[in-house]
């Protein structure tokens, strides 16, 4: 396998199955002088820990980061940043009925068929808790581009939808519900949905929804890594997503070019922005905005229909502790992969002129 | 700028401006011993190539694409293909009115304020033109997985669907109306629909799907080059893309894992494909279909509000020949780049075991 | 810092501080279903270690690997290898008198004006211990190619030199001496000049000559890429190396073409071998050799005049536990960085025809 | 074929073969806002020019330069420069006696073995021609690091050596001779004796010498990108090339450390210069100087034994116009490349503190 890294200069590099012995990564090209505030850090991480609330797994993982390089007093130091989490709750007996059953939308087939020798248990490396790592490093990106707000919150659950402009929503208030969804009567209803569906042993998608403000113009580089590519291509590499937007995104397909077009200020702002504040795959300034759609989780706590090794149609259920809806916890994974693409840009902006 | 380049082994790195002396590419890591089929290049070519309808523009480019390297006797060598296509319908005097301004929605003022200096003339390397010398690549990449069937076609103009799923489409009529929509009674209102807004001088957004059929079980890298991740990035680099999904794409997070799930046969084929071909970021052997979202072109053949580089509002109108609506040409392109995605995964997953 | 990562497709990227708690590395990139030999592994970390001989440094590191991921049931799974080894033995207070003080030819002054902050603690990232990590990947690429036979050995030490070519040489003897030389009446001189030397608190230079034999005809890729290249910048990225030689090297410089073209025998082998097995930059199928130069070893236990951070010259001396040569302990080195470059083209090669 | 390319932010991909149509290259990452000074290009072009002087190869190649995009109105954009240089010079037909034969000591036995379908004509892609482009790409390069000073000249011709320190010659007179050595006393004497060789149909090899003068501290890239590592590969990846030494280079090894080390003045500077303006992988403000090895041209104009691709061992004579000896044209060769890896770390250093 290749593709385990994601940045050009700001690169981080992970690993790690989710019954191995850790989980961990490495940050090449941070630059040296960064102080690191650990607190921002863990609290990134605690948005992202399973067990946070009823609406979640119930799994516990404590999910402590150990940084192995790179800080030196506090203080990055220019080299390679490496961290491990352990995985101090591996159940692998959890896992030995599927050990040779290819659950349905599961990567269990695939993998096996690609590689031929898998670690089956917990999803090995196609597991969600890889994500762990991509909010550390989103973390320490954070901190590097410390003048840009991003914001992610939760905009839709099932059906059920915030229908304001993320302009009209207090963000502050995201973190006030279990759902992330910052529309706090929205958010109840959320909530409630996902209840009734674990209930039940089935489970339900969702869209989150990220704001990037304050960013500076000229980030992005035209032509193949425009900034929205990046940008999508970072959400499409997190686990259950199946979309990815930007502006005006699908809605702009059904508008008129008079209609989508956003007309300048004096200033260089412009009066609407259905472009999401990217142009040619720059950013103008503007605020830019995406949704990210995450398919309801596979794992079911119900009888399905598996195939196993043998070619056998056979019935199994799942056994462990499995969210009933990703998009809460996915909220901070999705800022630390624009944290990770913005920081990356930011970079690379300093290059662009002599 | 950087960014020109895309893929890892087949690896594509394009230049030029709309108004420079010519455009071009060059391809590293297509194997040697490939026969080239120039007549079904040109046929991408043509497909995408400006006038040949009236609802593109109207505007005539030859597009002549000329190899410098890397074929020998008809046959790839193994070293790098390199092309070029002369400009031979630059008229600059076109643009020399949008030199000190900014037109609306379009890259003007990013690339200004991003690189300093920069070609003015027809949007010099931000033009739409850059995406021949995919559609060059792209046509090299289908003939080295010439098992793969790359379908693209028009899915909607403005607000004008196919409502049918695509295995009820025949797929031969794509090409027999001038806007690539095989379901023939959409077609035909797409196509007055278009003529309608030209008129007016306005423009349409529309969507393009894109079918994969016959990909084997194994391509994509999981975690960050996950296949639908890399289609996603390569799909949303193309000029006025605003959105991709895959399988079921936003739909798919309104409903249950009960209901999404894709419960396989005995022969590891699913029953349904919700999934969109692809788990874990590997292609399971079923088809791989996506949608992209286009926004309506920026360029009005209106009186419009521009911004001047001293700050002061103008109007404007673009005088220049311009597509009403981008979807008809699109459709090469995104086929182009998704060919570039799983020739490059077709190699790499050379090496996946050993 | 970037530049912690070496490869294309089998890439090792490595991070830690001497006196971090840990140094390690990922390797992305290996093929599934290799079968790991721990002890092979674990022999070459030995050759490496501190500690091992009268004549290297006394320091006592265990360098216990520790494989964190990518291996299932001993096999490897496609995904990626993280490994990391505990430094144990950071006796940190070593350090702290050269805290403010730039040794001379270390690389103290250079990181500090790099990066503004560093660990200053043993050299910290600048340290050879760096180059453990590379033993393990090498380790691991080793076996990946396990038809290449890789021999590499020590050809001088100051001035005395093996005075035989490398085919008189009976390469059992190597391991025969702490010094790694097979030639074992020089290899008695070498240790004696070590032995001398290091009374004095001086060091010593010397070389290392690497045999790559068995490779088969085709690895290395033209024009940068170039196999000799590669394998160049592999053994001048090793701490302490200051120049590289193939073939004839620089003895080439002043023969004739007439005495140095290798003649044809008709299966394809040549009849001499100055080339040193690469033509174009691409192996030709006879043995590969090369030179590698290693400078003496910069700490001294004398007193030397250092630069401290005020700007003053003052007076140190190396209190530390140091090599007085370091090429019988590069020679694993060597081997390993050979076997990664030659495990990624072995790679890439697989993707060079149809 | 992958490895067409060089650099990381400033990159250079370069194609062609030397009978197709054209050669050429594209910069991609070179800043926006650079000037071209297109005579100083010209220069640099005329020196590597064959058919220079008596003791060139006596073939004419005009090598006209045609820049095709990223240069508007004189100034670098930020998007990719791409140029090309015709081939007008292809005598095809001087090169039908070597279809089927494998010259000694050439690139043609093990192109055919790689890659199986080749451009045999005068070399094809392995032919020398390419580093016209290396040439081109170094003088846009050392526009934009025009503060350093990139001096080399032929060191050695065959064993007529300067001998001399680089410090004691005068850099100005390298242009006035022919084989670009600044000592005309041992000039005249290189002339003599590529002369001599030349008329019995051999060849010679020889050093290039370069200077890298007014470096900035904090240049290249510890660990894996060394400074001295990466020119190093840029030197072999020149054609010919057999070693690199870089500062004391193979001498330091029969040095001790207390000889080797550089003590340092209070201003940061060093006493003596061993270490060749590089600790730890990074430029410390003195000088860079290092020492390229090329092997004898291996084109005779002389009866040789060649294998034929049918196992046969014929008699063949090189019929074309070739080199007596490259080193003299390889001067601006070596410049260009080290111009590559200055310009490209030069742009890297700018992200390595916040």
């Amino acid at each position: 396998m290749a593709g385990n890294s994601f940045g050009t200069l700001f690169k981080l590099t992970t690993f790690g199955e989710s019954h191995g012995s850790a989980i961990g990564g490495v940050i090449d090209g941070c630059p040296a002088g960064l102080k690191i505030d650990f607190n921002s850090l863990k609290k990134d991480m605690v948005r992202r820990m399973p067990g946070q609330s009823k609406i979640t797994t119930s799994r516990k993982e404590p999910d402590a980061v150990q940084f192995l390089s790179g800080i030196f007093e506090g203080i990055t130091t220019g080299t390679p940043l490496a961290f491990i989490i352990e995985n101090t709750n591996q159940k692998s007996k959890d896992y030995s009925h599927i050990k040779d059953v290819y659950r349905p939308s599961h990567a269990d087939y695939t993998f096996e068929k690609k590689f031929g020798h898998r670690d089956y248990r917990g999803g090995g490396r196609a597991s969600a808790r890889e994500t762990a790592c991509r909010v550390v490093a989103g973390a320490i990106a954070k901190q590097l581009i410390k003048d840009i707000k991003i914001t992610a919150f939760v905009s839709s659950v099932g059906n059920i939808n915030i229908n304001k402009p993320y302009q009209d929503l207090d963000f502050n208030k995201i973190e006030a519900t279990i759902v992330r969804c910052p529309d706090l009567h929205v958010a109840d209803k959320m909530i409630q949905k996902i209840e009734e569906v674990k209930k039940t042993g089935d489970t339900l998608g969702g869209t989150v929804m990220c704001v990037l403000q304050n960013v500076p113009v000229g980030l992005g580089e035209p032509v193949f890594e425009k900034l929205h590519a990046q940008l999508g291509k970072a959400m499409l590499s997190i686990n259950a997503v199946k979309g990815f937007e930007y502006g005006a995104g699908f809605c702009a397909t059904s508008m008129k070019g008079s209609e989508h077009n956003d007309l300048f200020n004096e200033d260089g702002t412009t009066q609407t922005n259905l472009s999401g504040g990217i142009q040619g795959g720059i950013s103008n300034g503007m605020d830019i905005y995406f949704r990210v759609a995450f398919k309801p989780v596979a794992t079911l706590i119900q009888q399905q229909q598996a195939l196993n090794s043998e070619g056998n149609l056979v019935q199994m259920k799942g056994k462990g502790r499995h969210d009933p809806c990703v998009v809460p916890r996915a909220v901070p994974i999705v800022e630390a992969m624009a944290a990770l693409v913005l920081a990356d840009f930011a970079l690379i902006n300093k290059t662009n002129k002599i």
